[in-house]
């Protein structure tokens, strides 16, 4: 959950400083998830493989030069509109790990993503690993309950059913709301390819304490 | 589920070429998972952040010069006791986005690992996204249920329950068999720190049907 209301210390960008900010950082970041994907199915000999990693750790100490953010920071940003949650695992633009999705917003807490998931994602040979399903629709869950990150919401729980395995691949996620229950928020979703649904999830939501009076 | 049974294509590896090729492999994974780290946090300026890129972009193509890997090929190999799955997405010796964890076995069922998840598995400011503890859950069950990956099996269904937000850091796994019925697993597992539990889930696995014959 992202609980922005209750810190102070989140710096709030401009869109200008939005823009040059994911102009400097999120060419990076897409260029080591393709890195990442090499890594994995590389057939490089020796020799090879030894030269680009001490290449990649010269890469590293370059980036670590001028120090590293410790906390939120530079990570994560409000823009006066919505936070950007760029260091997060599944939508962060600045983060290698996550594909990243790009989460849709319709009306009534509904949402949903078109994405394409890689050799980093596998589990089975050529299947998404199942705990990747669930953290994609964990994320997206989420994202339907919280009314895309703008609302304080934690996962209480979330049940995710296996209807057969997902393909790597080109994928569809979406979410809705389909019950508000006092502090708690019901979510159901899925996973699908062009075939179908692979993976269902339900989830339920709460909205922590510290939020509770703006609860209707 | 890894059935790699079912699979005539995978080459086994004797002990010294894995051992060969994990030394190859290994360590440029690696360096790869701290660039990541890096990637993410680095307050880099412009011309750094845009040469470091341009440097990562060459280092993927040399690895892309020998061909890439298309299917499991060198991913995925059985050393004669166990499959190694050196690209999945949890334990992948080979996959960057893997932390990876390491996995012990224990009698009846029980395994364990213990691990760090550092800003690449962000959710919350400095917490652990709640999808990638559901991963990681997903995956620590399916160990239990599938003896380390030696049986063939795949997740039915993962409830997963969060008692409070998981600090990015030291953390600890574990999860075990309760019942077995049929074709069906049971699981239990949890994600603790040094506070204690955080997370936990429940897990149904389901023996294949071409697996069947086997379960007594």
């Amino acid at each position: 959950m992202v609980d922005f209301r209750a810190r102070t210390d989140v710096p709030t960008l401009t869109d200008a400083e939005c823009d040059q900010l994911s102009e400097r950082y999120g060419p990076l970041a897409q260029a080591v998830r393709e890195l990442i994907d090499a890594t994995i199915r590389t057939q490089a000999d020796d020799t090879t493989a030894r030269e680009v990693t001490a290449q990649v750790q010269e890469l590293t100490e370059r980036l670590r030069a001028g120090n590293l953010s410790e906390g939120p920071g530079l990570r994560y940003v409000v823009d006066g509109r919505r936070p950007l949650a760029w260091s997060n695992a599944v939508v962060g633009l600045r983060n290698p790990i996550a594909p990243p999705l790009v989460i849709e917003h319709g009306p009534d807490g509904r949402c949903w993503t078109d994405f394409h998931l890689g050799a980093a994602y596998e589990g089975p040979p050529l299947l998404v690993h199942g705990g990747v399903s669930a953290l994609v629709l964990d994320h997206v869950l989420g994202e339907a309950a919280s009314d895309g990150l703008t609302k304080p919401l934690y996962t209480g729980t979330i049940t995710v059913k296996y209807l057969r395995g997902t393909p790597l691949g080109a994928l569809h996620a979406e979410a809705a709301i389909y019950r508000r229950e006092g502090v708690k928020t019901f979510v159901r979703g899925h996973i699908s390819d062009a075939s179908g649904v692979t993976v269902e999830a339900d989830g339920i939501f709460i909205t922590p304490s510290w939020a509770r009076d703006e609860v209707n």
